[in-house]
């Protein structure tokens, strides 16, 4: 009964952020004052579209909003935006939007209170002095931003995304309002959903996995498994919408500790050189790379396998890139990197030059070589 | 597929504690100060026992202890302490032990920044300014207190127990070191591990009962199902306790968020009338409460008895309280009241006495009238 390979537990866990989920919760934003005068950061579209940011402005008409923020936000934004922050004196920042508005403003809290550029706090716990609380307000369900200490900005010196990753920006409160999601469309549903099973996923088998997220994550995944098909097809679903929102919390909570892993590293290449979607761009290596964690990690792999599992796919049988193969045709999304502009010409040179970036294989367990980081990508190419 | 019966989520989640689970993570101690001078608060015995109080003292000389916390500590202790804390100056608290000082510690923490005594924080959020830092480092495996926001204190002017439950004396850091639960005999190591299974169960029943804390909830019954009844033989095995710590931290984190619910309430006239400890009083009230919870939630309890099920026992054919039985019969656990002291003849007026307190049935599912209360007392004394 007792299980004599099970290590001895050993984690650290941190999730400072009071975290509020509930549909129409963004009526409550005036319980949750945190200062006297907020700066507000946004993106350019959807707090607009679904009428969040108006309804922020409404509740605090002496804030500053700076809207800005675009996809994959750079040095630049962030540097700017907290000049700005610092010269109106915001003492506190309220961040609507998708990951990129929710890190930007991440980034802007820690710099108003701290010297020098964004570019100074690429890095781990680089903060002194204690940043502006951070209110997080997230109108997408994928990143999970609004629950963990990291910032991904785009260093436009050398137009490579580099993370802040400090405990003293974990958001002081995220409040987690399904309903802001409802104006997303399919295609950006679909790829905010993949990036949240995606880090779920990723969390089980990082190095750095813990006992509590383990668990969370497979029920992040058992949730998307569930719940994403349907909503895809029923945008308006309130329901549904709530499912996929809380399981990219869940995702937030665990990549908050585990980290992401050689999925994500990969998947950058995609985003950088043909603008991919961060969601596809990882997605369109589950298949390649959880078929090898499923050698490395089969005990682990074979709890997501089951998460995952299809009611037409018999346990045993299949390896985890049959279940996610059946999942992502339910879900009409084209695994295969070739259809989304990829040229193939280029993976050998991702590949090389991912293997010269240990940073990124941190998280990662098992052993690639040049050759079998170009197999990655070629499998991904072509969806095998 | 799509359950309709499921409602749409809605919960808050807060643990603002930095966790630290580790085997001999004790001796990192000294990477957790929270300020110049402590104020060590511990209880008679087993701080002593396993050589964590001297391992403290050596780490801050300066500390001032104070180890005079009884079991269900008393308001008296706590103002005493905090007359001490103020007078020496002390700038945070480490607690050190089982619940009992964890939780006057928490009080000390709050009392020692806020006018007043003990008595004047019983209620919810009523500390006005920020308590000293708190680090526990719990020596039990069952109460979870190192990452709640309550300290339950025994009011001596009514002999009552009451709680300070108040966000603010959430511990900063919870030092969990599972070898420090080696020293506990079986008897303490099986009423505090009951405490934690009854922790976990409750949680899932109760009205405040949270997705995320369900998830967390269930695993900590499968854990304790899984190890206790090895433990209790292997009082030595440190991975068996660091399983037993696992789930008495998941029990923690779980009531933190749902509180507790009738089962307490009911184990706390055994607790007080007859010093039954309050794992094994909890306990004695699972089968009658879990049978009832059970028409009440059959779902969540069918997701109980499924974490609890006895590899002997097929689903379907049994209630939830046979498989409890089993599982306190493999412990060798005597689930009669009457066993422990209790007698027939004082029921009634129990049940007549909680039936007049409202507050304690906040959480909990069900109507109870005085005459049902009293068959649960009297299914607790037969052991039905």
């Amino acid at each position: 009964m007792i299980e004599e390979k099970e290590s001895i537990k050993e984690f650290n866990f941190l999730i400072p952020t009071q975290i509020i989920f509930k549909v129409k919760g963004l009526k409550e934003l005036k319980s949750f004052k945190l200062g006297e005068k907020p700066f507000i950061v946004t993106g350019k579209n959807s707090s607009k579209k679904n009428g969040a940011l108006e309804f922020v402005k409404e509740c605090y008409p002496n804030g500053v909003v700076f809207d800005k923020v675009e996809e994959n936000p750079s040095t630049e934004t962030c540097n700017e935006a907290n000049s700005i922050c610092r010269k109106e004196n915001c003492d506190w920042v309220i961040c609507i939007g998708g990951g990129s508005p929710i890190d930007a403003g991440k980034c802007v809290a820690g710099l108003a209170t701290n010297e020098g550029n964004c570019e100074d706090y690429f890095g781990r716990d680089l903060f002194k002095n204690v940043p502006l609380p951070i209110l997080a307000i997230p109108t997408t369900a994928g990143t999970g931003s609004e629950v963990t200490p990291y910032a991904v900005i785009t260093d436009k010196k050398n137009n490579m995304k580099k993370t802040v990753a400090d405990t003293k920006i974990f958001p002081k409160v995220a409040l987690i309002d399904p309903e802001l999601t409802l104006t997303m469309n399919k295609n950006i549903t679909l790829s905010t959903a993949l990036d949240a099973l995606s880090q779920c996923m990723e969390g089980i088998v990082s190095k750095k996995s813990t006992p509590i997220t383990d668990i969370l994550a497979l029920e992040g995944c058992r949730i998307i498994r569930k719940w994403l098909p349907y909503v895809i097809n029923n945008l308006d679903d309130v329901k549904g919408r709530s499912e996929i929102m809380y399981a990219s919390l869940l995702s937030g909570i665990v990549i908050a500790h585990t980290g992401t892993t050689l999925v994500h590293a990969l998947g950058y290449y995609y985003t950088l050189n043909y603008g991919i979607p961060h969601g596809i761009a990882n997605a369109l290596f589950l298949i390649p790379m959880f078929n090898r964690n499923e050698n490395y990690l089969p005990d682990k792999v074979k709890l997501i396998f089951n998460a995952l599992l299809n009611e037409s796919v018999q346990e045993g049988k299949y390896r985890i890139g049959d279940n996610l193969r059946l999942f992502f045709e339910e879900l009409g999304f084209s695994y295969k990197a070739k259809d989304w502009g990829v040229e193939e010409s280029r993976l050998s040179e991702f590949a090389q030059n991912l293997s010269q970036d240990p940073y990124r294989f941190r998280n990662q367990y098992g052993e690639f070589s040049v050759q079998e980081l170009e197999n990655i990508f070629r499998e991904s190419y072509l969806g095998k």
